[in-house]
């Protein structure tokens, strides 16, 4: 297949996500009574999706394609970047902060990504405040029955990149219970975008499910005390060493759009 | 002068000093009817002090001394480390983020570091989330006539610095309304130890005047969402930018000590 026609289902399925994941939020809110809906922000690059809701405290849902050229800098580092810096780039990324303290955050993106190569990259994670043992085990139980049903070897793999990736070495802590996490992603086309695909439907399956169980549940200032500090940890790592965060605000990207995932508001002790 | 002594009268210096600046938050806590008091937290590298007031929400004053050895890749970047990896270093770091959103954010520090070279750093600045022209001269003048005592070129050199350092890229902001930053400061071992003192009683001498000022002013609940708002971009800095924060993490620092500095609360639009 044509890179340019990649490009197009691409592009059509990451704008198709973000129509369904933003429906599924302003159901939620709906059937918790507050009916709050998105606020859509478009910018050169894209559109982000912000919500302030009764369930969702902050949630973000963006979607953006950027065509440019990498610093040379940058360019090492990239595969297929060397002899040629302009890239090609699309994807869709989520971050939930729900108001109920009981509830995890959750973090979802998928990408594709073009230089003289193409290919996907992604993941999702949970980062609770309190412990839930559960719904840990519902989680990963669920994203490795969806792994399985693509590759045998995915789940443990993206789950170990998960861990590795997902944690604040300052603080000798996780960011939360993890999740799958995966780049560089160019074994099959057909068969890559089809796991992208499914890791999509499967936050969005998640997430819902998730949040529907707790969010008529009561919670304690204490608990949300904690929700509050967990989030300051969620701040650091996002700020210190995501990739993406990082990437996008020195390439001049919008940081309206890039710092939609910090929380709604944060505490240090 | 032996560098030995030089070292013990500046570390004498800096002892004396977070003495003197936690002193001078007590009062202020106790005149204002609060009598909270600054908790002392040692470790091995030194001690900070941190206080959950009335007037100052949080603050904290830290003194460190650490003898250690750069990493190769940080060494290239150190004047007279080049062929030697160890160091000492020592320093009074300052943060204190007020309740009241009429008073400015303050920050301080000055630091004496030795490899085969010594040289001191350190600067002062404040982040105001309300505009008070006033208070911005005052400041400025102070610091000006400081400076001016002893060399009439510090003033405009150490502003710029400041400013060109204390800059948000992403946001193309300013934290705040500048202050001075000097760094590799090694023209006159006795001169410049007496400039750091000034520094250090300036500081002092301002962070009083300034809180004192305001303290018992009354503020709306605008003011403090705003004062919220501008700590996000507080946090935002100290994370992505400020050296002292990257250097000490990733050398393995006391990770409380060194996030001393962020507020006790923020939030993100």
């Amino acid at each position: 297949m044509k890179i340019e026609k990649k490009q197009k289902l691409v592009k059509s399925w990451f704008m198709d996500l973000q129509e369904i994941i933003c429906d599924t939020i302003e159901k939620i809110e709906k059937d918790y009574g507050s009916n709050v809906k998105f606020k859509k922000n478009r910018w050169k690059h894209g559109e982000f999706r912000t919500i302030k809701g009764q369930v969702i405290e902050k949630g973000g849902v963006a979607y953006s394609n950027v065509k440019g050229k990498l610093s040379k800098e940058l360019a090492k580092k990239v595969p297929g970047a060397k002899n040629k810096l302009s890239f090609w780039s699309s994807g869709v990324s989520v971050v939930l902060h729900p108001k109920n303290p009981k509830i995890p955050a959750m973090h979802f993106n998928t990408r594709f990504i073009c230089t003289k190569k193409n290919w996907f990259g992604g993941g999702m994670d949970a980062t609770p405040c309190l412990a839930d043992n559960r719904e840990k085990k519902y989680f990963h139980n669920e994203l490795r029955k969806m792994c399985n049903s693509h590759n045998k070897k995915y789940y443990s793999n993206y789950k170990k990149w998960c861990d590795k990736y997902f944690y604040l070495p300052h603080r000798k802590e996780t960011r939360g219970i993890g999740g799958i996490f995966f780049d560089y992603k160019m074994d099959d086309w057909e068969k890559d975008f089809l796991f992208v695909k499914d890791a999509g439907v499967t936050f969005n399956y998640l997430a819902r499910n998730i949040i529907r169980k707790k969010m008529f549940l009561k919670w304690k200032k204490k608990e949300k005390d904690l929700q509050l500090i967990k989030r300051g940890r969620y701040v650091e790592f996002n700020l210190l060493y995501d990739r993406g965060t990082k990437f996008g605000l020195n390439s001049g990207g919008n940081p309206k759009a890039i710092l939609m995932s910090m929380p709604p508001i944060a505490s240090w002790k």
